[in-house]
């Protein structure tokens, strides 16, 4: 960023943090007079406020949604609060995070655009208005109720590739991508929820870490005096800490992910980027395919014959990374004007074969990286504070814990064997290990 | 950063780049009247400006710099040039340059100490008067001329570690480092000059690069056409652009290390810091060996018996290592207090074990990637636009021609045999081969 950018930013730039001296949280019942003062959502909705209905329909852990319908039209209402909505006042969580959600989905819509679309952004109230999803559900609650959409692992597989690529120093010049990175390098306390949740507290006798049943404490014993297990982990916390890659989703699980129809056709959509910051390419794809495999080791307690379900879900982690790593691939070979690996050094002197050659390295250790961060990404659902449907809704506690056992099995497999796995395909075939012997 | 750091930013934070409004170039002339505005350098220098002794001593690339001396003192004066003095004013280059070398300075005096003391820093005139090393010649040109200094190695292996470990992750909680990272990361303008010189130009047919003799020509034509070459050296270009592990020096050849004697005993100090930003940490350490394995390869043109002062020079990158390795060492164990590899999670649970298998793992990584940066730093000055006065001031052309095609031989081994030699030691054994075999 030069002189001038600088001088530019500091007059007003739309990146900066809002000033939210006046931010007013909202209620059900405030939020049609709030509507009010935004003409484009009251031309949206048709008729009058009091014709308007709203109802509260937040089911993640931090923000309040509204979905508000009018004679015309809806729109879903996402607000963030100065606190944990999980936890409450005495998690304090800055307002910014909807900066950066709303800064994160302009992006993403621009690199690959499933994402919703947004209606309008207050900054100052921390508020994004934006398309109404409420038809679809969560990708993570259709997998449970063993729904087969199709064409999900597809999008995500674009999403993935399309968003990272293009955020990154492959499609960027450096400066750019710097500008970007120090932007969102001031979204340090959605960060440090990952950094803790993820890659520290299930490692350690944290009072905020639950797990489901006693019959897991051995296992959990287990786990912290395992050194391979916990160098591995901080590791990858290293790599998440230190590089910054491209602009991550940073909370890519099956929950951040809606399915439902559009025009006849399957409609899927990435939502809630609150927590993207530039970070290892790797971690999103980590996250997905982590949430996929807790749903498979889920599975026997969500009905009978897991298994026709479980290949299902195990195919689409394959279509899902083979998508992505195909859809990079041809990102790398038509739209490679970053600085980073330049077309200057490769293609422009007519070898294209040391370009392959890099890409297919780049692409191996991301893979590699991939399955830890997926390991990483299964433990804490299961051990740390943020469990997961697919678990919690197994009414058998035997049987939930026998789940549980086998995904953590695989998640040490992920993290620690990582280097001698290599790539998805073994991962898959050591998770079909793991779930028939049990190890 | 939190909003009340965001906040106290905007109010005029030191670390804001400075309004360049007023900025006046300085020439010898100038800076006696210069110098009179700044009382403490007054006080330091003694008597009248008239008294006052200027001469312009910069040897480096970029700037001027003044060696000002009076009847009770002396000072060294550094100012930024807007644009590059080697090249001229067609190269435009910020000011803002001089503000990153006061920041890095003054964190790696804090960090180490070996470092020039500042005496005064006038931001707007990109301004900095400081320790007065005139006595003191660069390492470069001492181990031309054969000399030894004993502590070099030991002085810069101590800076490495120390300045490394103390501005990552690894001593720093996560959003100060990251406030670090975002004020660095405004230096794109000097981190671009070595993405081009050191990473891209070389490797294809750039106008500004040259070498001593047209017998490197089909050398050079060979490395172009060597797809491994060019995608190693690319990985560690994208390494450079990506991992702000640490506040690296970003320059740390042997130009910028300064020897001499200070009270009777060796004294070492590190200058020139304007590459600074958050980088791969195995950036400095290899950017070092990489001018002392070019000063190895240059000694069969700088005199007779080349082999004895090679095997001294051989055994201070053995010493410089081993030393930033035993400091790394100690570091980790005691002053690991940021956010990476968190003692709540090894010592503080008894795990010492868990915690060595962590930092082996990680030094082990570091040493194989520090090998590669070295390699494509010998590169640079053979190839590129900057040579170095190793080679150059050899006289006899064929003598010079086959110690740079032998210095190139090492550079290939070290950027992509780098993972199967692994470590130093195995680096040193093949320069000793290279040296006897030419390969």
């Amino acid at each position: 960023m030069g002189l001038q950018a600088q001088y530019i930013r500091r007059q007003g730039n739309p990146d900066d943090i809002p000033d939210y001296t006046d931010y007013r949280p909202l209620d059900i019942g405030s939020v049609p007079a709030r509507i009010s003062a935004y003409p484009e959502l009251v031309a949206r909705l048709g008729g009058e406020p009091c014709q308007w209905s709203v109802r509260e329909v937040g089911d993640g852990n931090l923000n309040y949604v509204y979905i508000v319908e009018g004679p015309e039209g809806s729109l879903c209402l996402k607000q963030a609060l100065p606190y944990v909505r999980l936890v409450g006042e005495s998690w304090p969580l800055p307002l910014s995070r909807s900066h950066f959600e709303h800064a994160a989905l302009v992006r993403q819509d621009k690199a690959n655009g499933s994402v919703p679309e947004i209606y309008h952004y207050d900054g100052p109230q921390a508020l994004i208005a934006m398309e109404n999803l409420s038809s679809h559900i969560t990708w993570r609650h259709a997998l449970i109720a063993r729904q087969r959409h199709e064409t999900a692992a597809i999008t995500m597989g674009d999403f993935i590739a399309e968003t990272l690529f293009r955020t990154s120093d492959l499609a960027l010049p450096a400066d750019e991508k710097k500008a970007e990175m120090a932007l969102f390098s001031q979204n340090t306390a959605l960060c440090k929820i990952t950094e803790d949740l993820v890659f520290t507290d299930p490692y350690y006798d944290h009072p905020l870490n639950r797990w489901t049943s006693p019959e897991l404490d051995e296992t959990v014993a287990g786990i912290r005096a395992d050194p391979q297990w916990k160098a591995a982990v901080q590791e990858l916390k290293f790599s998440f800490l230190t590089r910054a890659e491209a602009l991550i989703h940073g909370d890519l699980h099956t929950g951040s992910v809606m399915v439902g129809e559009a025009g006849g056709d399957e409609d899927v959509r990435v939502i809630d980027p609150e927590f993207a910051f530039y970070g290892p390419m790797p971690f999103d794809p980590g996250a997905l395919i982590a949430n996929l495999f807790l749903n498979v080791f889920a599975q026997p307690g969500l009905g009978d014959k897991p298994e026709i379900y479980q290949d299902w879900v195990l195919e689409q982690i394959e279509r899902c990374f083979n998508r992505a790593n195909s859809c990079f691939f041809n990102l790398w070979r038509t739209e490679r004007t970053g600085d980073a690996f330049s077309r200057k050094l490769f293609e422009d002197q007519g070898h294209i074969d040391a370009a392959e050659i890099a890409m297919t390295s780049f692409l191996t250790r991301a893979e590699e990286e991939m399955l830890g961060f997926a390991g990483a990404k299964m433990v804490r659902r299961i051990l740390g504070l943020a469990g997961v449907a697919d678990f919690d809704s197994i009414k058998s506690r035997a049987v939930r814990v026998e789940c549980e056992k086998r995904a953590l099995v695989m998640a040490r497999a992920l993290i620690v064997e990582r280097g001698s796995l290599k790539n998805l395909n073994a991962a898959i075939e050591r998770a079909y290990k793991i779930l028939r012997d049990g190890q």
